[in-house]
């Protein structure tokens, strides 16, 4: 059986997201990484690169968030996660899929999870050079609804991860960000996207605006 | 007919050696990072992130190296670079080039390309992070000779650029890197990157022992 290794609400949520879409059978592992685990010798031997993602599978170890989903997406492909049929469309999500692991995840992860914290000046800088990766997204990469369109794929529960990053970080402004903002809605209205958070023990990161209603 | 909007020596040079390998027929378009030239309306028109690589094709414009690199393999079969029969082989290719992408290139352009360029032991600090990254490649990535083991694919040529960028800084230390620098010589060997050297007006990068032949 597959075997996923995730922080959680850290970036293996896409991964996790995608397993959940495509119907695998799959066991989770939690490494924390605020106790390093993921720099252990028993996590470094499955990844060496002691980051999550990692996803075990019966023929080795994944990496890579962009490279487990395609992989996801291709051996289930009746779950119809990506366009299977042209490799020019699926070239295209994979760059898509490329500039957020590439540009966005680091420029916000600086932004919000520097260790130290930064402060001043410094953090003003980051959330900039971060905000306008997302400017990026929101005016010329995410076609709408879905990130490529009218058939939901891989793309958008990676996406979401990082714009609930920035909802949860109040960066995801609702007059700036209008199609991100509701494209993350829409991901989280996902049934396997609502069982994920429910397994990370995470709630949905809701628009300043509406109530959270307890439950 | 193909066209790759490239800059000399920068990352572009990936996609230019898996267009000269797959033997496509393609154009050049030379884009002067110096001056510029990826921020005009012109360019932001074809790739709106204002970066090369970019490849406009017949059904569209393909962008991330990693992305490009995948499509030329999967729309060139003959020419045999990556493992086209196996979705699990060829997401381990895929994760190595997002390895290469997202963590690798990150660290050593900060290390070498920052503007202003980085002093003192912010230089130092950069260039440590930077160079933890090529001992995961020479230690667990690479598995030799080919970045994939027996079978040169298109991720030998993107790792090639970031070693090629290293030994040009005198980074690329023999006694700490053996596997990449017998790697990165048996890629500058190779027909088709003679050529793309040679195309983008640049020499071989070589290792500081070996003299300089004029030619
Ligand atoms: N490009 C990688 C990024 C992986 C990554 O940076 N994961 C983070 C969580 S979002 C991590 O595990 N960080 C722990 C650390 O750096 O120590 C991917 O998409 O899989
Ligand atoms: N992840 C992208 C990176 C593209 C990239 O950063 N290209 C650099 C050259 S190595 C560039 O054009 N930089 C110009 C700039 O940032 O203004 C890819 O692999 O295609």
């Amino acid at each position: 059986m597959l075997k996923l290794y995730y922080s959680p609400g850290a970036c293996a949520m896409a991964s996790h997201i995608a397993l959940e879409e495509a119907h695998a059978e799959y066991e989770l592992v939690k490494i924390d990484l605020r106790k390093g685990e993921q720099k252990t010798p028993d996590y470094l031997a499955i990844n060496p690169a002691g980051v999550t993602p990692a996803l075990v599978t019966e023929l080795g170890v994944l990496t890579e968030n962009a490279a487990i989903m395609a992989w996801l997406a291709r051996t289930h492909p009746e779950a119809n996660l990506a366009d299977l049929d042209s490799p020019f469309q699926f070239a295209r999500m994979q760059a898509f899929n490329g500039f957020l692991a590439a540009s966005l995840h680091p420029a916000i992860g600086k932004a919000i999870f520097s260790h130290p914290a930064l402060e001043g000046a410094a953090k003003v800088q980051a959330e900039t050079a971060a905000l306008a990766k997302y400017d990026l997204v929101e005016h010329h990469l995410l076609k709408g609804p879905w990130a490529m369109g009218e058939q939901y794929t891989v793309a958008d529960g990676y996406l979401s991860v990082f714009t609930r990053w920035a909802r949860l970080n109040d960066l995801l402004d609702r007059e700036r960000f209008p199609k991100l903002n509701a494209h993350l809605n829409l991901v989280q209205s996902r049934p396997a996207v609502i069982k994920v958070l429910h397994l990370e023990g995470l709630q949905p990161a809701l628009a300043s605006h509406e109530p959270l209603v307890a439950h």
